[in-house]
């Protein structure tokens, strides 16, 4: 017998039939003889009719009130499994983030968990009782609703699931698992079994998408065994009631991992601008003067490049933004131009950021190579590189996007079945 | 200045628009210098959305969870007026039941209020706030969202005015008052200015659904002044601030009614359904054994007249009951005919009950005469009557409906203008 979290997503619940179907997986763990906490999002399509309604009601609103309103969405999926699963003899009940309580901090319309009292719902455990719970949503020190911005569900997840001292987080999604890379782009890319909560926090921020960033980083620090599975595939397929080896992608410690391989796979993010400054004058405090204003207008910077100039007075800066962030950037960087003190701004969209990604390459040497030297043979011009401890990101032209990433996919051996 | 409790139904916050349009019906009284609470109900159609879920979940299910799944209507509702009237610069701040907290008995799904802690809502009264209140839920002693039944808002508004001891409880609906009759019948319907709370009650219960019967009856407890008024007029329109005569009805006491009329109005309740049974026995307890089985269906029986046969021996029992409940109750009367020994059962649809409602018949006599003679002049048979204190109820074929209720409203001079 274990203790388990199982989270769903708004297209898992997006209709009262899925919400059938979500109540199946549900059965299947507690047949199995499993203590089991559900996190539930909202039907998928509610929560952004819910922030619209409050946009169409102000465009600047009162974050506790937009909390309340958005909140119902997770409220009425979590009492509508709890009726489902009841009609198929699970005791089960709905919990509101207040009623738990989820404590939040203050910061309404993106708080943070400070302390979940699991202690009711164990309690309900030892009676059989599955505990149905809204996620994305907490109470703040005003008794309060407040909700964790978007995507919240997963984090919602991942802290009960800590607090509760759950053998697993089961986030089940539209996808099957972590892929080595998007098979949309890469037929050949596998399903991995598992992956780092490191890796998998380069995946998640560099787009792959699958998981909340900050779920992810919570699962790290809590050490919460975080398990990526579908919820389309029939709750009861052989397999799928497997404890020790369901179908999905298990995110877990790197000691977990037996057999590490030094790349583990290829993300790619698309729509990205640069922007260079041209002969900025190079003295202390100039990165500061560039990057606060831009910081300041929520624009996010993602790498930065500076090469020092050939008399050693002044440099060039290179930096990424988001494409849609291009305008506003470069707005603001003209209008503090004498601050700046920068000769031309030059800045182009329409590129993509191909990342490696394998904790094995902190104890391997020449990773990088092999992608620069992969990426030149198809000629593909690398426009800027940033690295860290276990991953290489490389800024290329977007027309190469899907060029690019087959390549390192390839390179790596990510296409060949593991041993 | 006043204390005020203003209550928006369903169609009064159907959008964001209308909502709008509710909250400058707000800012018009805050602007006046009065404390305002409001009540809202869910926008309209939400209610019924989420009701359907519920059964589309189970046909059968737990009324807590119901209540967490339905509440969730009111809980939109209150955020996006309290965003809205904030736009408009009018310090405003959403209450969920559970908050405030409106207390309430365990009957999940038609729960009663048990008390209301006003204290909060009346500090912040002093700090200039709007409460805008989340009508229909309160929290149970379990801590779970209990909720009041349908129509429950208008109860919750008049639980909040009379825990806040409100000068007026203004109900904002889709008619602007409570008329002497049915418009849709008679044109020279008259809108009054008062009615009391017994009147009320039994326009209520007869099918003038302007106000639920529960509400008018803690009104009348309580005696909390409720006035009947239009959300749809221009809330900037003349008069509409007026705090003494604003347009719109008022049930008060009836010793605040200066001018009693002996009859205030005529009411009148379509789809009825008659069943007499022949040849009863008479002998004691024959009335339990027939309208007992029929209670313990949840049939709804109104009118029971019962008739002495020739012989002293049997007697003819003749009572209504809803015409969508004929076939329910014929089922089971024919089912305990040996219990009930009667010879014959006999039903018929289509019928109407018209009620003449004045509580000036106290002291009058002559109206029920006057009513059957008129009626008689027109040539519409009575099926039955029964009477009370303030109101004498004819039961006729469903075809005289509109006539009847012309010819009542005319014989006792309602069509005229008050002096």
């Amino acid at each position: 017998m274990a203790r388990l979290v199982l989270k769903f997503g708004g297209t898992s619940v997006a209709d009262v039939d899925r919400i059938r179907n979500v109540a199946r997986h549900v059965k299947r763990e507690v047949d199995a003889g499993h203590e089991v906490a559900v996190v539930v999002s909202a039907m998928s399509g509610k929560t952004n009719e819910l922030v619209s309604w409050c946009r169409e009601a102000s465009p600047i609103h009162d974050a506790r009130e937009y909390d309340t309103v958005v909140a119902s969405g997770e409220q009425v999926t979590a009492g509508l499994l709890a009726i489902v699963l009841q009609s198929m003899g699970v005791n089960a009940r709905s919990w509101m983030g207040w009623q738990i309580p989820i404590a939040t901090d203050t910061a309404h319309g993106a708080a943070r968990i400070e302390d979940i009292d699991g202690s009711d719902i164990i309690r309900r455990f030892a009676e059989g009782q599955v505990a149905v719970i809204a996620g994305f949503q907490g109470i703040a020190p005003d008794r309060r609703i407040a909700t964790l911005g978007r995507g919240g569900s997963d984090t919602s997840a991942v802290a009960v699931a800590a607090a509760l001292k759950a053998d697993r987080c089961d986030i089940y999604t539209d996808v099957d698992g972590v892929y080595t890379t998007d098979p949309r782009i890469e037929p050949k890319a596998r399903r991995m079994d598992r992956i780092s909560f490191e890796e998998m926090l380069e995946m998640a921020s560099l787009g792959a998408k699958v998981l909340q960033v900050r779920s992810v980083e919570l699962a790290m620090v809590h050490k919460v065994r975080t398990f990526v599975r579908s919820s389309f595939e029939d709750p009861d397929a052989p397999g799928m009631g497997d404890f020790e080896n369901p179908p999905g992608t298990l995110i877990c410690d790197e000691d977990e991992i037996v057999e590490q391989q030094v790349v583990t796979g290829i993300a790619y993010a698309k729509d990205e601008a640069q922007i260079s400054l041209r002969r900025v004058e190079d003295r202390p405090g100039i990165a500061a003067a560039i990057f606060g204003p831009l910081a300041d207008a929520g624009v996010n910077v993602d790498m930065i490049v500076q090469n020092i100039s050939e008399d050693g007075t002044r440099t060039d800066m290179t930096f990424t933004v988001p494409a849609s962030d291009l305008d506003k950037a470069t707005t603001i960087i003209e209008n503090a131009k004498s601050d700046m003190r920068f000769d031309v701004i030059q800045s182009e969209g329409g590129l993509t950021k191909v990342s490696v990604i394998g904790i094995g390459m902190r104890s391997h040497t020449g990773v990088a190579a092999t992608a620069f030297k992969a990426l030149a043979n198809r000629g593909i011009n690398i426009r800027a590189i940033t690295t860290s401890e276990i991953k290489i990101s490389i800024l290329i032209d977007g027309e190469f996007s899907e060029l690019a990433v087959r390549t390192l996919h390839s390179v790596y051996g990510l296409d060949k079945a593991r041993p």
